[in-house]
């Protein structure tokens, strides 16, 4: 991928996503210290990031392909990305979620035109359910991560950012899957190869963090975090861009998530998911690393069951 | 006032607030079946609108009154708006709040400056308080409404909506001590003469909606509303203009105002207070009247405390 062939793939992509604004906060940078400019994907459609990738992915399908659908397993953001990326391009999606999926998810999905298959909720049944989806129907699969379309099409919200900001010192991402990591630091390393990537990642599941450490894929044995987005693993498509481009994982305990999730809420008054708050709170507990610096963060969605904010205690 | 001087007026103060942006979500004026343009002054310097009145009235006041500081009776926005223009003009702010305010607003007003005197909770208490602290500093009272100046800077929301959308059928504001709808009005009928100006207001403080058929300032028996920011009355200053100037009051229920903030917090991924989704609300409830029609809403502010806000059941 060069440069100018991912500009063509950023303009290709731009009647079926918004441009979406970048925010600052006066009395976050003053008591961080460091200038943080936030790309707020939380204001894409659907409300989050994961928009671009499904959408990239279906613009790169033959017509064939196209007329046969697509299939994905998600009970998260992809999971509505691709029935309205399908939709808005008149594709087919199905999607495999499991029974233990909020009905509010669920409905959200059929919403957004996607056809709901349910399946018991382990790996082993949610893959045999999309197989199966993908042998009737010769529906095309496509990973919520470890696709390169997919990768592409996320990073592009790193190439809007550094068009705004070409001064960036820095970006921040969350990682969970990899797919948002992986393409911010792909489009960073062609559009502003002094601009260093970093993610931010519970420490509740430090499966990137390990796996950049032991050189391999590593798996999560619990995934006890309010980051809900992020309980996924990296795969081969994205881990490899990771190892080459990123230029470290933080790890932040669930007590900094939920303090920078509360300084978003409060302060810039937009309504993030937690997920989003890994990589404020990532800068804050590293803050001597980013002083004086410009930074920015990818915002990845504000798709929230407000009744579930763990906002149990007063603040302004 | 001219259209011109107002001009004058809205450049004087700009240096003190921000321009805040307008927003807008397909999804909402799909489903009310008009175009809404959210001028989003939760976005504002402190989270409100009250910021534009309380920098307007000490940008009005002479040298010698500067010198002396400024006072005012507020539990709610004001207080720290009045704090921070204060502090921004180099002059010292004096906020009598009742000792039932909660700690959290004490400390907010303190942490932008202001000087903070803890008086009984009632009005009299209130205003015996406010004339200690005039009779002892010579400082300046600012009425939180019932001010012209006050009323002007207000206005200066709705002149900047209408620069940037001068074609509006019709804005739509909150309404509870009437400085924001009587600014909004004074301003559509400088700018935009043909544009309606309508208020929403909770069935449980109608004051301003009796007031208009009465003819006569009413008050409120009860406050109990989810609404904070509209327990107040109308004023003498703001009234007049309210009688001239605004087509209408729009009663809106309780359930109709939650439903509106939750539409609000999202679909529009922002966090805004209740007080401002009585303007949305009142917009739904008489969707009929707005068909078609391109409306601006005023959405005050965005200071809410998180673990009070109604969202105790599950919605996406």
């Amino acid at each position: 991928m060069t440069a100018e062939e991912y500009l063509q793939l950023h303009q290709k992509i731009s009647p079926y996503i918004h441009r979406t604004p970048v925010l600052t906060s006066q009395l976050i940078n003053k008591s961080v210290g460091c200038s943080i400019y936030f790309k707020c994907e939380n204001f894409q459609k659907m409300g989050a990031f994961k928009m671009r990738g499904a959408s990239n992915a279906i613009l790169n399908l033959s017509e064939e392909q196209k007329s046969k659908g697509v299939v994905t397993h998600s009970s998260g953001n992809f999971a509505q990305a691709l029935s309205l990326a399908a939709k808005n391009q008149g594709v087919k999606a199905y999607i495999v979620m499991p029974s233990s999926a909020p009905e509010v998810k669920i409905e959200a999905v059929k919403g957004y035109g996607g056809e709901v298959i349910i399946c018991p909720p382990t790996l082993k049944d949610r893959e045999e359910a999309a197989e199966k989806v993908i042998q009737t129907t010769g529906a095309t699969f496509i990973h919520p991560s470890n696709n390169d379309d997919v990768i592409y099409g996320q990073g592009t919200a790193a190439i809007e950012l550094l068009e705004d900001h070409p001064e960036l010192d820095a970006i921040v991402t969350p990682v969970g899957g990899g797919g948002l990591l992986a393409g911010t630091a792909l489009a960073a390393s062609l559009f502003a190869p002094d601009c260093e990537v970093y993610a931010g990642e519970p420490e509740n599941v430090d499966d990137a963090y390990r796996s950049l450490i032991s050189g391999q894929i590593e798996s999560n044995d619990s995934t006890d975090t309010i980051a809900d987005g992020l309980k996924t693993q990296l795969g081969d498509r994205n881990f490899p861009i990771i190892q080459k481009h990123v230029k470290g994982i933080m790890l932040v305990s669930e007590k900094e998530i939920i303090d920078a999730l509360k300084l978003i809420w409060t302060r810039m008054k937009i309504v993030v998911e937690p997920s989003s708050a890994v990589a404020l709170a990532a800068v804050i507990r590293n803050r001597k690393m980013f002083i004086g610096k410009k930074v920015g963060i990818i915002i990845s969605g504000g798709n929230v069951d407000l009744a579930k904010m763990p906002f149990d205690y007063h603040i302004l």
